[in-house]
C-alpha cells in the first residue's frame, strides 16, 4: 500500500506546485488518511517538494499505532511527534516548512478555522499562506480498485445486516431499537462501524430523509424506512429500502412505492462517464415531479460516497461537473407525504462506462416491495 | 425556557457590544443550541442590538421542527429559513446584518472556516469582521440549575447502564460487542444516545484513555475498563470504571487499583469554587507521579462537561483559571502498563462551596474494586 500512498502524494504535489506553492499542509481528517493511510485524531500532513516525498511527514501528538479504526499509516512516510501534546499539529508543520525554507505554503482553507490560519501566520510569519482549495477531495472523487473493494465489502455488510433483520420479528419494536440492532449487527459482520447514524422511520416517519429515530413502534399497514450503512477500512456505503408492514399494503402505498422505484430505477440507469451530474439528478427527479411531488423533494437524489459518507459529486439540479468511471455514487429519491409516511429507496452504485456493464449496484437487497 | 435563552442572548449581547460589535453571529452548534434552545443542522444565530432580543434571529436550511435530538427551538425566537437551502446560514446573516446597516460583526473565528470567513466578507464587504472569541464557551461555563439536572439525568442513565452490564456474563464476550450493549442500555434508559464512543478495553488494553473496542474477548484474570456517557437533552455526562474479572485479582492489580483509586479521590477532594485548575489536577496527578507513573500520563486529568463532552475547564498542569461553582467536571485519572494493562476511575461532579457539602457526585456507581 506505501505506493498508492506515496503515488497520490505525488498527484496532489504536483498540482500544489502548479498553483504556486512548494509545500502544502493538509489538515482535513478524510484528506489525511487518504494520503497517508491513517488520520490520527488532530494529525496533519506536510507535503514537500521532493517528488518521491522524501519530505513528506505526518505531524501528530502521537505516533500512529498499528491497524486502528484510523487507519494504518503509510510506514514509509516520516512520522513527526509533537514536543507539545497539546499543541496544533498545523502550526508545528507551518514551524517545519518555514525552517525548510519555503516561500508559500498551500493549506485547506475550506477546513482551518479563522482562528488556527492566523496562529499559523504567527509562528512562520514569512510564509505566504496560500489556498490548496479542494485538491485532495478532486483527487478522492475516482476511486482505485483497492477503494472499491473496501466499498463492496461495506456494502455486503450492510446488505448482511438488513436480510438478517427482515427475518425478525418487527411488530412492536421501536424505532430506536431497530437501528440499534441495525448498527450492532453491522459490527459483528465485520464493519469497523456505521458509516452513518442508522435511520429507522415507521409509520408517518417512513421516507423521511434523515429521520432520527425515536420510540414509534411498528404497527401493522406501517411503511417502515431503514437507512443504513457500514464502514469498512474508512469506506463508507449507504442502502435504503421501504417496506410495508402486515399482508396487503393499501393502494396508495403501492403506487406511491411504484412510483420512488421507478424514479429510482431512472437514477440508477442515467449513470455513466461522461454524464453531468445534474443529468442524472434530472432523471430520478423527473418522475418524481411529473407525478406532482416536485416541492417537496431532498435537495439532493445522489451523492458520493468514499471515506466521507457525503462527498463530491452531488447529483442535484444545480451540480456542476459530470460523472466519471469509477465513481461511487448514491441514488435516493424519496417522497415523504406529511402524517402519513412514505418511500425511500437508496442504493450505491459505481459508474462504469457499458462496456463495462454500465453502473455496478453494490447493495443487492431486493427493491421488490416486501410485505413483513 | 424562554426566557432563559433570552437572558442567555442579553448576557452575550453585553458582551459583544462591550468588545465594540452591534451584532454577533454564532455558529458553532453547540453554542447555537446554548442560546436558541435547538442547533439545526447547519443554523446560525444572529445577535441583534436590541436588549430583550427582537431583532435576534435564528437561520436555518429548515424549520426547527418541535423536539428533536438538536433540542426544541425557543419559541419566542425569530426564525428566518433560507432561500437557498443549500446556501450557507452564516453567509445570509451576514447579509441581514450588512442589510440592519450594522458596521461590525462579531464572528466565532475558532469556528468559522478561512472559506467561509471570505464568503462573508464579499457578501457584506463594508461590514467589518470582529473576533467574539470564545464569549459563548465562556457564558456555558457555569450552569444553571436546569442544566445540572439534565447532567444529574444523563448520570443516572449511564449508571443504570453500566450497572446491568455488572449483572451479566462478561467472559467471553469482546469489547465490541460490551460497548455496543452498554449503548442500547442507555437508549432503553432514556438517553437521546452515548455522549461519546463508549470504550471498552480488556486485559492489555484495560486503562487506555479512549481506547476503541476491538475484537479481543474478556478473560478470566483481566482488568476490564468501561467508559461511557449518556446525552440527556444534550447535555453529556461521562463515567469510567474498571474491574477485575474472576474471584481472585492479583497483587499488582489490586496495587495499582488502590494507588489510582487514591488519585482520583485526591482529585475529587480537591474540587471547590476558587482553586485553580492546575491545582486541581496536580491533586491527582502528584499521586501517580509520587508512586513513578508521571510520565505516561494523560495531558488532562479531568475536563468540564455539558452540552459538549470535553467542554472548558481542563484540569491540566498548564492550565489557567479557577474553578467555579456549578461547574461540572470529570476527574479521571488512569495509568496504562503497555503489554499488562491498567486502571481508569472517572466520575462526573459538580463543583460546589463546601458549605453546599462540596463536590456534588452525579455519578455513583462504586468504586470499590468489584471481581465480576
Amino acid at each position: 500500500m506505501a505506493e498508492v500512498y506515496a503515488a497520490r502524494r505525488d498527484r496532489l504535489r504536483e498540482r500544489a506546485t502548479a498553483g504556486g506553492s512548494a509545500a502544502a499542509l493538509v489538515s482535513r481528517p478524510a484528506n489525511v488518511r487518504y494520503l497517508a493511510g491513517a488520520a490520527p485524531h488532530g494529525a496533519v500532513l506536510l507535503l514537500g517538494r521532493e517528488p518521491g516525498g522524501g519530505d513528506d511527514v505526518l505531524l501528530c501528538a502521537r505516533p500512529p499505532s498499528g491497524q486502528t479504526a484510523e487507519g494504518r499509516a503509510d510506514e514509509e512516510l516520516r512520522v513527526q511527534v509533537l514536543s507539545a501534546p497539546a499543541g496544533d499539529a498545523a502550526v508545528a508543520a507551518a514551524d517545519v516548512a518555514a525552517a525548510r525554507g519555503a516561500d508559500s505554503l498551500a493549506v485547506e482553507e475550506h477546513h482551518l478555522t479563522v482562528a488556527r490560519h492566523r496562529a499559523l501566520g504567527s509562528v512562520a510569519p514569512r510564509l505566504r499562506l496560500a489556498d490548496l482549495n479542494r485538491a485532495v477531495e478532486q483527487l478522492r472523487l475516482v476511486k482505485d480498485a483497492e477503494e472499491i473493494s473496501c466499498l463492496r465489502i461495506a456494502a455486503e455488510i450492510a446488505d448482511q445486516a438488513l436480510g438478517e433483520l427482515l427475518e425478525s420479528i418487527l411488530v412492536g419494536r421501536t424505532e430506536r431499537h431497530l437501528a440499534l440492532e441495525l448498527e450492532r449487527r453491522l459490527v459483528d459482520h465485520g464493519a469497523d462501524g456505521p458509516a452513518f447514524p442508522t435511520s429507522v422511520g415507521t409509520g408517518p416517519n417512513s421516507g423521511r430523509g434523515g429521520h432520527r429515530p425515536g420510540d414509534r413502534r411498528v404497527e401493522e399497514g406501517d411503511f417502515l424506512s431503514v437507512c443504513l450503512g457500514a464502514t469498512y477500512r474508512g469506506y463508507r456505503c449507504e442502502i435504503g429500502r421501504t417496506f410495508v408492514i402486515g399482508t396487503s399494503p393499501a393502494d396508495w402505498q403501492i403506487d406511491l412505492y411504484d412510483l420512488v422505484f421507478a424514479a429510482q430505477r431512472a437514477g440508477r440507469e442515467s449513470l455513466a462517464p461522461g454524464v453531468e451530474c445534474r443529468e442524472a439528478d434530472r432523471a430520478a427527479r423527473q418522475v418524481l415531479d411529473a407525478a406532482g411531488y416536485g416541492d417537496g423533494l431532498a435537495q439532493l437524489t445522489g451523492h458520493g460516497v468514499g471515506l466521507e459518507i457525503e462527498e463530491d459529486p452531488q447529483l442535484a439540479p444545480a451540480a456542476m461537473g459530470k460523472l466519471d468511471a469509477c465513481v461511487p455514487v448514491t441514488v435516493e429519491p424519496g417522497v415523504h407525504l406529511p402524517g402519513r409516511g412514505g418511500v425511500r429507496i437508496d442504493d450505491t452504485l459505481v459508474v462504469r462506462p457499458e462496456a463495462d456493464g454500465g453502473p455496478e449496484l453494490l447493495t443487492i437487497t431486493t427493491k421488490e416491495l416486501l410485505a413483513l
